[in-house]
């Protein structure tokens, strides 16, 4: 926040700044998905619509599974929401009661241990690193145990904020573990389809248990459209639907009717994916060569998280430096890692391919 | 929910059935705010927005109530939310401790209830009724003090299942008394704008420790936008601000344009809510001649909530009969009322006035 708005300041005063400190793309949503949208406005009203959304779009999404993974999902155990902010707060709600202790790991998206603590359940924070290639492990949840039940396990793969990916295998093991000890086990899905290199897949592949959250906003481009979609056992789609209709009432209508086109509209979401591909391509080969030269593996998502203890143990006050002598916004790590964060940065490169050409020469001229 | 699906049913099978059962304008969102859509759409990205909303849309509803009530609020109290919906969650969690208890009326809409529930709140219910014109008063509060404390009130007025509003006295009364006993009082105020009889006034006159729930769903006609409003007393701003970054980021962006574009509609909107007048003559004039003569106030919203125990103590079992019967469908009291729900059924008058002029028909025969 503090980056943010020194940011907004710096570019009042007619400073140019390159911003890779926004968690969103710049592309916006398929042209598909805004005439959707645009002949849903010229019909008339935007209703209510069914509490777990409008039945096409969750037949559209239980063919995507199918498509994307060769996975068959029964489209009642489909949940339309209001961004995948719902789908944590829904099933926090759905899945534990107060008191439950859920693991997370660190780094990670800070909005989950807020989110947690906001509704009386308690975070459990696990340490990752390059051990086990910055994946949570049964053996992490092992250690978690003896301080305490767990009671569920919260995993993004690809993770913001550091893109890395877990393994098919590394994956299977951890769901395999939760459900044989009776844990839920709930996956952040929300950077698939931008993965670069390694093999993604859906924790629905090793068990009907697994708990997916995922939402349009990234792949898809429509982040400011607030809508998401989860995927259910069973025996949580009724108790999901009665929050539902009590706490979001339904997803925003125009939002649901947008997204329902743009699952149909890869070729153009192929493109975009391909600048974020090029811009990847030319930070893993530039970034090293200025000077930050320990990046975790950027399997996915649109960041870098870089280890920059080689030029300081304070990474809010570099990134401030940064911004106001380079013109570079990043996000310190200590957003995303209460421990070891002061010794991260993380660059997101969902801006163009200029703005990431730009941005390495400044920040090269910078730490020079 | 059982009558929704019951009359899904019947129209599937090519019944004509008047949903007086909706809670929902018929009418589209006003042209001005489905044109400043599609601009935006045409426009490019719609992105996340700051987490209190777009500072003209705060502006524009910081006018709205000077123009509306001659009540000046700064747009800093003012945060922008997804549907009023998201105006509960928000402020029982940014307001109230688990265990806390929050005084509620009944009849009154069975989602305050289940939202305090699911957040670990304790809604106390009180029964109100004809001696106090069907409003809460502060011997009420008295009296729910006796079981122990109470931390905030909830209120609407006008009302939903009932219409009735309170009068400024009685409103004065109760937050007077909120204030100088130190219990939050929390005014949903999403039915104004659709007034008949006796004056509107918001709880802001009365105390700027007031906390204003309110919505573009109603008198502004844009229910599946989900989008709605809060005023704040200051205090209270930055940790509704924080756990909304947590718990929802922003509202839909969107929906913020076009409601922006909605507060300057007045002239459509002024048509709709005439069309919701004459269905009120109507029905308040063709009602008590079928048999359906002790109705509450009608003073606002678009409901008639009717006492129907000279036909039945079983209002679910009415409803269906009369749904299946006649071919209009209502909603049970039970859902707003768990005592003395079943001698009561909700009629709402949203729809068009032919619609109104064959429910009066049919019911006036099905009831010889």
């Amino acid at each position: 926040m503090e980056v943010l708005s020194e940011a907004a300041r710096l570019e009042a005063e007619g400073r140019r700044i390159i911003h890779m400190e926004v968690g969103q793309p710049g592309a916006p949503a398929p042209v598909a998905a805004r005439e959707a949208a645009i002949r849903a406005l010229e019909d008339g009203r935007i209703g209510y619509t069914q509490a777990l959304g409008i039945p096409s779009l969750r037949q559209g999404l239980s063919r995507h599974y199918l498509a994307t993974y060769g996975v068959e999902v029964p489209e009642a155990r489909i949940a339309v929401t209001t961004g995948s902010s719902a789908g944590f707060n829904l099933i926090f709600l759905a899945a534990f009661n107060p008191g439950d202790r859920i693991v997370l790991t660190s780094p990670g998206y800070p909005a989950y241990r807020n989110i947690l603590k906001a509704l009386g359940l308690v975070p459990v924070e696990v340490e990752v690193g390059e051990d086990s290639r910055w994946s949570l492990t049964p053996e992490h949840l092992e250690a978690a145990r003896r301080d305490g039940p767990v009671h569920g396990v919260l995993v993004a793969s690809p993770a913001n904020p550091t893109g890395t990916m877990m393994t098919p295998e590394a994956l299977e093991a951890l769901v395999t573990y939760c459900d044989r000890e009776g844990i839920w086990f709930i996956s952040d899905e929300i950077y698939h389809g931008l993965v670069y290199q390694g093999t993604q897949e859906t924790a629905l592949r090793f068990s009907d248990r697994a708990i997916i959250i995922n939402s349009f906003s990234k792949y898809f481009c429509m982040t400011g459209w607030r809508i998401g979609w989860m995927v259910l056992p069973e025996d949580l789609v009724r108790p999901v639907e009665k929050l539902t209709q009590s706490l979001y009432i339904s997803a925003p209508g125009l939002s649901q009717v947008a997204a329902e086109a743009a699952l149909g509209a890869g070729r153009e979401l192929e493109i975009v994916k391909a600048g974020y591909a090029a811009n990847r391509k030319l930070l893993l080969d530039g970034l090293p060569k200025i000077g930050f030269d320990k990046l975790l593996p950027v399997d996915g998502a649109f960041y870098v998280y870089a280890d920059i203890s080689r030029f300081t143990n304070d990474s809010l006050a570099f990134t401030k430096a940064m911004l106001a002598e380079a013109g570079v916004a990043g996000t310190p790590g200590a957003d995303f890692d209460q421990i070891n964060g002061a010794r991260f940065m993380r660059l997101s490169f969902a801006g163009t391919t200029g703005d990431m050409e730009t941005a390495l020469a400044a920040l090269g001229a910078w730490l020079r």
